[in-house]
């Protein structure tokens, strides 16, 4: 064993969860997987790895140098992967027996060679759903009735998909777009600004600007609006026309939508659209797609922010003391006891630490229950539980503990 | 957007889980979270990338081989983690005030570039329990009784732990401990051949064997053995003193042990042990620690061969076809009610497509049941449910169908 000393330090642009963050992190994806499955996708996992050629040239120069490549020992370029779409185009060709449409959904770390910023990671998990094999604006209305009813799910009452087809903007230049997209976060002076630095006039600016907001939804748009509706949706609370919406540009071939939560700082909780095109360069056919991708960690911080989900500090509910080396044995039945009826349990694993010093673990660990079981109880057939939280102690009945800690709510 | 077309492929090691079988690998994931939390452990996540550094010089030069090295962007020399007891230690010492002990959980993928082979893969998960900073024997028996208690929550009955206590071969030759590990792989002649490739003769290499079998357990040994005891688990049925076992010898500091399920044709499930130094290379100061990593590929392959699990196609329990689109709002309203009631439901896409493809398409997705809701069936107020697994059907009142499906056992 090596014996030179190492700082311990993550990378720039990566994190550790430690056990109250992952504790909310796992429980918002169990609550993403839920109204998933519920919609009928079904769970994929792809490599982190993957040959260079199937992760290089899918949304250009500015994407490629976002990668992560390296070449391995048998000097085969490979790299880790940058989303999760290009992934599933690969998979949908590599096994063409995958009944179609191919309904599934992911959830895994992607990594970016970004400069590291505010909110901006160089891993960071995506949850995806897609509907693969699909023409019908039937998948589109799916993916986007899918994504609002997972955000309601995670108590994210006020948000709304902003809704637009390409077909609105075809004749504008992609430089304007990109100014247009802006709208909702700089507002109309601020594109106009935007515009005026492209080398337009500020008529021009004006009126391009109006032009666009006088649009009106294609006939894709306005089936997809009526599906939406017949799915208990409302106009202008959970969905909206957002004629300057132009994300994905290299990308989306015809719907694209974003997730927006107004009272939430950052606005985008994530975006999807069509892209019939991506799949086909794998598959080498023409495949249809549309889908959804959520950045996990807007959710988070979204969540964080609108306080929606209680934060716990560990899954532990109680932690058994242990009074003395006589008293473990009867310390240690007690805590099978409690986890043979599902109960998070953990003992104090040194039985020469004083009580009290038991208890200040347990209070520093955010356990909500400390049992005592010392001789006087013993011989009473009781316990003493301490909430650690309301600092209040009760003698319960040793037959009645399941009963008493099990109607205290769970832990998560 | 390019045009190049790719060949859709996977990297060698490297492996898709489709629906399938991803849904039996969540499965088991959901099952061993639920014990691992019930024993009182929190789960941690660490990144997939770290300093070459944190990962090189941790367990040999043969290791160092293995691990996914490259220089990043700015230079710097990072890597894939090999395992995920090095993060530990990295994240132990990184924060200081982590309440010890230290219980945590991590369930991630590791990688390793090594030469595939049957069983064996570049891109694997691994299931860690490790308890920090407690250098009681509880904590020992704690890993274990856990351990344990995972693989009953299986379905794998027959499980036992071998445990060993590095004190007993302390003045035996590494050379020699490594032939005596295989003793229960290989028997007792394969050892001595073994041992007589390596210059001993048979003669000493049958004494050598007999003193080791003969060992007796050190008194660590005897208090864990115990502990167990006290925990509900048998001697020589859930644990047995195994004086041979010999792994991880550059690693483990005294307790050594190791899960073996005899009717599984790899035998060992996973291993653990006490490990007392290699915390301290990141924090400075003596930090014992015991730990147990399951393989998840092996659990996965015993479940599968012992046929312990019921497999499934998807996770959706039903299909809601679309009759005509005169009748697709019906089928819509059906679908949103029972997703309402949370029952996992896929709705047709194309109402163009005729009921028997769509029949076709659940039968290929392994949907159980089928609905078909057509104009004769809206004005009787009835749907028509199909179980495509036993090829029945039944005529359901639509206020029943809820309960009908409800009570048809769940998907999961």
């Amino acid at each position: 064993m090596a014996v030179k000393r190492i700082i311990p330090q993550t990378l720039k642009g990566f994190r550790d969860f430690l056990p109250s963050e992952k504790i909310l992190r796992d429980e918002v994806i169990q609550r993403i997987k839920t109204v998933f499955e519920k919609y009928g996708f079904d769970p994929l996992e792809t490599p982190a790895l993957e040959y260079g050629e199937t992760l290089l040239e899918k949304y250009g120069e500015e994407a490629d140098r976002l990668i992560y490549l390296f070449n391995d020992r048998g000097g085969r370029e490979i790299g880790l992967r940058y989303d999760q779409t290009v992934p599933l185009a690969r998979v949908v060709a590599q096994y063409p027996n995958l009944p179609k449409p191919f309904k599934r959904y992911q959830i895994g770390p992607v990594w970016r060679a970004e400069n590291p910023q505010k909110g901006r990671f160089r891993e960071f998990l995506q949850c995806d759903i897609d509907i693969v094999g699909e023409t019908s604006v039937m998948a589109d209305a799916e993916i986007i009735a899918c994504a609002l009813e997972t955000i309601k799910n995670l108590g994210i009452t006020k948000a709304y998909m902003g809704i637009n087809d390409r077909e609105i903007f075809n004749n504008i230049d992609k430089k304007i777009l990109i100014s247009l997209d802006k709208l909702t976060k700089i507002g109309e002076e601020g594109v106009v600004k935007d515009l005026e630095k492209k080398g337009l006039k500020k008529s021009e600016a004006i009126e391009i600007i109006n032009k666009i907001k006088k649009a009106k939804p294609s006939e894709r748009l306005i089936k997809i609006f009526s599906l939406l509706k017949n799915n208990g949706l409302k106009e202008n609370s959970d969905f909206i026309f957002q004629p300057t919406l132009a994300r994905g540009l290299d990308y989306y071939t015809s719907t694209i939508f974003e997730l927006i939560t107004p009272n939430y700082s950052a606005g985008s909780l994530g975006g999807g659209g069509r892209y019939d095109q991506l799949i086909g360069l794998f598959s080498g056919k023409n495949e249809s797609a549309v889908g959804f991708a959520f950045g996990f960690d807007r959710l988070i911080e979204a969540i964080k922010e609108l306080s929606l989900l209680e934060k716990f500090q560990t899954k532990t509910k109680v932690l058994v003391t242990v009074f003395n080396q006589n008293l473990f044995e009867d310390s240690l039945m007690l805590t099978k006891q409690l986890r043979d009826n599902g109960i998070n349990t953990e003992v104090y694993l040194n039985e020469q630490k004083k009580i009290d010093k038991q208890l200040k673990y347990a209070d520093r660990k955010g356990i909500e229950y400390a049992i005592i079981l010392g001789p006087e109880e013993k011989r009473r057939g009781i316990v003493k539980v301490k909430n650690l939280k309301k600092r209040e102690q009760r003698e319960i009945d040793l037959k009645e503990i399941i009963h008493y800690l099990g109607s205290q709510g769970k832990t998560s």
